[in-house]
């Protein structure tokens, strides 16, 4: 008997959630929901039946998991605190700066209704996070350093896009080589915003603008690239469509920590994603079976990776998992 | 009030977990033993008192965890059982291929005794074991890799040592760099034993002995040597003394798998370490911690690294680890 899981919201991440589900032994999908028109995803869901938000009611019984797959900026924020009322839910939440109200809210929530939930699952948040407590439990006298990218940043591309004059854009965040070499060296270095990425802009102009005007206009942009080295290289929408469409994606977490004097130590985790979604979607698949034997166990109210013994999330018995990766 | 934490044994690894308790702000090393006279030690354990086995009965009650620091070939086998029916032990066992058995009697003394133990606590068994499982929960179709070094291995030294006419031997394990490429580009080799690890050996002869004899008795020793390739470098004692004392060890562990036709994703997770037992200790350190609070909720029996929250690691609180951590 396989535990029944829901997709709500069948974009990038949903689709890779329903790839990663029919990966496990023991996860179904029992159906994706969507707001807009059921029909629309006719044929694109590998065979997982769709229904309407409106049907969610209906399906409280019959789901032991709601995977919920919307953006975090005004989704999930009111998603998941609102079908926490009816399931066990699991998000990916990614505003670091509000995962306290997020907790807060969702842990409300599904205490009271007595469910399951698990907020901020994926890379980062999720394995990021994970790599940084328990290198911090373990050298806690040292320095961390997170690097993002070779790969797209949405609010980064968002903000060109948002440049008057600009048609479409694409932005890669992309790590500085040296930076990397010196933390691995053991150096432990001072870097400033500047000195551990730089910025890639792909920018497609409306006809007429000003290109040498909004390469100005991107260098100088608070907040966003004028704090980094930002190149800015303009090409047609073809190019941008054909050669820009990837969704890969990945990173680096160090720590580098002393435990005496003269000895150094360095942790390093990182990932290398073709498909940021897809992965993402993976770790939503492993959080969702967690939270199902959570749910089974009769635990309620919000957590998040740091809460979760890691076994959990494997699909192997505890026997098995000492014998085969211990 | 700190968790007042013991420690059994005080080679490398117990002094390492001395240095690991002073770094923290929630544990306290109250007490070395050991089973050589306590004068040895004398004005060697940084302060900490020290004092004979035979006292540990009189300890029952005073000490939240006892850190067991003797070694997996024949200390922890005997002494994790028998010291768990006195205090919540934690201990670094590390003979992958008998976890299973020791796990058993440990967990039968603790949960007779009404303690709480965790076993194989360090890096391997230990945060590569958590790597490869959150690695193996997340990309069910892939592919583990687990490269160590460059470090001593004391298993091959000692194989070494054992070698009529060698009268000291350190044996370096070494991690193959091609090796290492390919499973970073992606290309999910098959490696055989030859093509992941070198192994370099610097020894130093009895008088008299047959150097070409023995460097050929090396390189076709079974299990230990034959299946690598194998250097032998012949130096003097002092150079072995001065140049080969060093305790640094680490290696990686990767994990590569596919989500989709086409989309790769490669986790990656390395260790540099200067020093092996400090290191260790430094695990050991925040694996008691996890057991004081296992044991102050009431828990008994035995657990690994797989069964434990993360933020048990952690002297932060759960909300502290969401806001600066997660």
């Amino acid at each position: 008997m396989k535990y029944q899981i829901g997709i709500l919201g069948f974009g990038n991440l949903g689709r890779g959630v329903s790839l990663a589900l029919s990966q496990t032994p023991d996860l179904e999908a029992a159906a994706v929901f969507t707001r807009r028109d059921p029909a629309t995803l006719s044929g694109k869901t590998n065979g997982i039946p769709v229904f309407g938000t409106d049907a969610l009611d209906a399906w409280k019984e019959k789901i032991d998991c709601m995977i919920l797959c919307g953006g975090s900026a005004t989704d999930l924020p009111r998603q998941t605190p609102q079908y926490a009322r009816l399931f066990n839910v699991v998000d990916s939440f990614d505003t670091h700066a509000r995962i306290p109200e997020h907790f807060a809210a969702v842990d409300k929530a599904s205490s009271e209704s007595g469910h399951a939930a698990l907020i901020s699952a994926g890379w980062d948040p999720g394995m990021f996070s994970l790599n940084r407590l328990y290198a911090n439990a373990i050298l806690p006298n040292g320095r961390d350093y997170t690097f993002w990218g070779r790969g797209v940043s949405q609010g980064h591309s968002d903000a060109l896009r948002r440049i008057r004059g600009v048609k479409n854009a694409k932005q890669y965040t992309v790590p500085v080589e040296s930076a990397l070499e010196a933390v691995r060296s053991g150096k432990s270095p001072e870097l400033t915003t500047r000195q551990k990425h730089l910025r890639e802009c792909y920018v497609v102009l409306e006809e007429g603008a000003d290109a040498a005007a909004i390469e100005n206009e991107i260098k100088t942009m608070p907040n966003y690239f004028a704090d980094y080295d930002t190149t800015v290289h303009f090409i047609d929408e073809e190019e941008l469509l054909t050669k820009h469409a990837g969704m890969a994606h990945g990173g680096f977490v160090f720590r580098s920590g002393t435990t005496s004097k003269g000895n150094n130590h360095i942790i390093e985790y990182s990932l290398k994603l073709d498909s940021n979604p897809e992965f993402t979607g993976s770790v939503l698949a492993a959080c969702a079976r967690a939270v199902c034997r959570l749910a089974a166990r009769g635990e309620k109210g919000c957590r998040t990776l740091f809460d979760i013994p890691p076994a959990l999330l494997s699909p192997k018995t505890a026997e098995e998992l000492r014998a085969t990766l211990l």
